[in-house]
């Protein structure tokens, strides 16, 4: 299936067929730090209905780099929006506007329903509590990247992965390569949903479900960090309990491998210590780095000649 | 009198001859879908001190799509503005920082004074009751290039035509043309007001007032419909009737003729059914997705060399 | 020392000679009114922390005329980036985005901070008390553009010196040239700064400081007037009294030289009468004006080729 014209709203839409050739103009976008004029002229709009500054952010600059026009409704502009307005009247709006309808919402589904209204391609930047697409790429590239696959690898997820969007769309981006286990790290109360556990049960990759860091790290090529937030639990005591023990620092890293990849889809609080930020575990930055040409190629693939 | 370099504060400030050679840049532009560099490293200043989304953002792509860069004050960032500065002295910032301003002010004859001031030309993008040229330059453009002429129609204007800038605009942009007949189709508590119905006397262009559609809805060519609002009825009994009168469907136009015009300045809420969307009456969408082209002749023949 | 990838964070870590280059380039940019490519493909990110209009678009516009991309992000955005991120992070974030950051913020010591961490040079625009250093370098560059030279003037600084950013730098870049004699014109408490007085002593400017404008107007070659706030007074009364008595109008200006220069860093509020605005002495919306020129000098010395 060919990229040109494509919507992005779930990771699962896409071939390893797909991403290979995502991933390969990414790396060139990297390797080069490239600009150029690729969307002269051409506009994209980024109607951020549920601030998301760094995905918002992200790919203005990824417009940019291509030379392209970003029309950037933010939350705030949002909210003047309105006067009772449908969403899919805002939708043929900003179609009659740009060239491409880069979409976040809170609501499940609200990319999906604006692809189906547009003209031009939507990309979900972010709906609902499964999907992130682009996210998603970006940390199935900076893998790729860095370890050439994701085949064979010991994959560890931690933190919330209940209500993380981000934790929930990768852990199913992992699907579409080959990983030895995804270990599924969480306190009991945050657990990866019950339809992405069956999904994962179903295409028959192999996962492992516990409570404690410890015990497995040892083993892993990849530990994904992400945010607990504390309005999740009814116990204060117990969300210090949890946040305590998944704090990443130096000293708990001294058990793991020499080549671990320590990633985190930011923004974090202080989920990973300051003092991993210079060693050689840091992939968190690199992600988001990686993450403005990653959105570049997916840009380009859809919106290019 | 030459396009150059000219303000644009009043409808009535423009000819015929005026619009026609608006309008052929225009549709021409809409036929080509056109982008270019016309307006490379120019700068627009979108002051939009009250918040007005379609019509900043139409702007937006249109300067976007000439090559040029919006400079973007929106109302939430207006308010920090302020301290105390007047708004003499905010013109005069942005007219060092652009070659157009175009201003939406809730103060009537606000862009007239920012045009007294500014050295670069002024756009009024809204102002007080009266006055929204770029908007009725969009209506009548787009009955133009759909029936080819303004002259001979029979239009009717639905809605609050006492406090809706759009509609009042409308209305005196039709009387640079020959229309058959204006039909004011209003409650008695929201007609024209008696200074646009003077002016219309006083140009003898004929009109009818009536608080009923369903007689003169056969007759019409073009249905040019506004939002009510519910703020400006005393009596919310009294709003919900009107309301409920006002509201087209497809089963309303059953009536109507073959070829009618269903037009609308947009932001719809519920005065037109989602079911005449995809129905041939439907211009609406038509009507802002052509606003991108009018404004972008309108910024070629002020700015362009 | 070279201007090429140079952090702009106090207006005394640049010599003469650096401030000679930057004025040379921004006097063909304003004698031209220059507009290029320079920067295409570049992108500058204008992290607006604490609200500065002016600073904020007088940037956007320098940065457009230089072909380059402004990533903005204001005060309002900037409230939903936090969730509990550190200033570091978000510097490192904007750091993958752009090729310069541009950063204002309340925290003194801020921009420096953020130096330290980022690769792309950053630019100081505004922290604390004492560093607002493109300011000062507009106001130099206006004074040498239509005086020649900073040196053997004589300059007036009137109204708040305590706690006015614009006015303390402004008076710490003096002290780069040799102008003849600085005059500190404030009431008693809100005096510059102790720690200002003394640089100026260290550096062996001469200065001069008093109460009353009356005596020394007509010494002067330039006067700077800033704003002087209500809330910095305990007692209304005595705000009431100071704030007339130095109120710069005609009839004020009438003991003053003919060529003297009035000027302000902007907005002002009542501090300078409009009836000055027509006049001879009128330097204030020129500054503004030449702040784009200067700007785009700076981008263009730091990050042009």
């Amino acid at each position: 299936m060919s990229w040109k014209g494509r919507d992005v709203i779930n990771i699962l839409d896409f071939s390893r067929e797909d991403l290979d050739l995502l991933f390969q103009l990414a790396n060139r976008y990297a390797d080069e730090d490239y600009r150029g004029n690729d969307l002269e002229n051409r506009m994209a709009a980024l109607l951020f209905l549920e601030p998301s500054t760094r995905t918002m952010y992200s790919f203005m600059s990824a417009v940019y780099r291509l030379g392209g026009k970003p029309i950037t409704l933010s939350k705030t502009e949002a909210s003047s929006i309105a006067k009772g307005e449908t969403f899919g009247d805002t939708i043929r709006m900003f179609d009659s506007y740009s060239d491409v309808i880069i979409v976040r919402d809170r609501r499940e589904g609200a990319a999906k329903y604006a692809a189906d209204i547009a003209e031009s391609p939507v990309i979900n930047g972010g709906d609902g509590a499964h999907n992130h697409p682009t996210q998603a790429m970006i940390d199935l590239f900076t893998i790729t990247r860095y370890r050439g696959s994701v085949d064979g690898l010991k994959v560890g997820v931690l933190g919330d992965l209940k209500y993380g969007r981000a934790a929930a769309s990768f852990i199913l981006g992992l699907t579409i390569y080959d990983p030895d286990t995804i270990y599924l790290i969480s306190p009991e109360s945050l657990r990866l949903k019950k339809e992405v556990r069956d999904y994962l049960d179903r295409v028959g990759v192999k996962y492992f479900e516990t409570e404690d860091l410890t015990d497995i790290l040892p083993e892993l090529d990849v530990l994904y960090v992400t945010r607990i937030q504390k309005e999740r639990f009814p116990d204060p005591l117990e969300y210090e309990r949890v946040r305590g023990s998944y704090k990443i620092d130096l000293s708990i890293l001294s058990n793991a491998k020499d080549d671990l990849m320590v990633m985190h889809p930011l923004p974090r609080v202080d989920e990973i210590s300051t003092d991993v930020d210079n060693s050689k575990y840091q992939y968190y930055f690199k992600q988001a780095h990686n993450g403005v040409y990653l959105r570049m190629a997916l840009l380009k693939l859809i919106m290019g000649d």
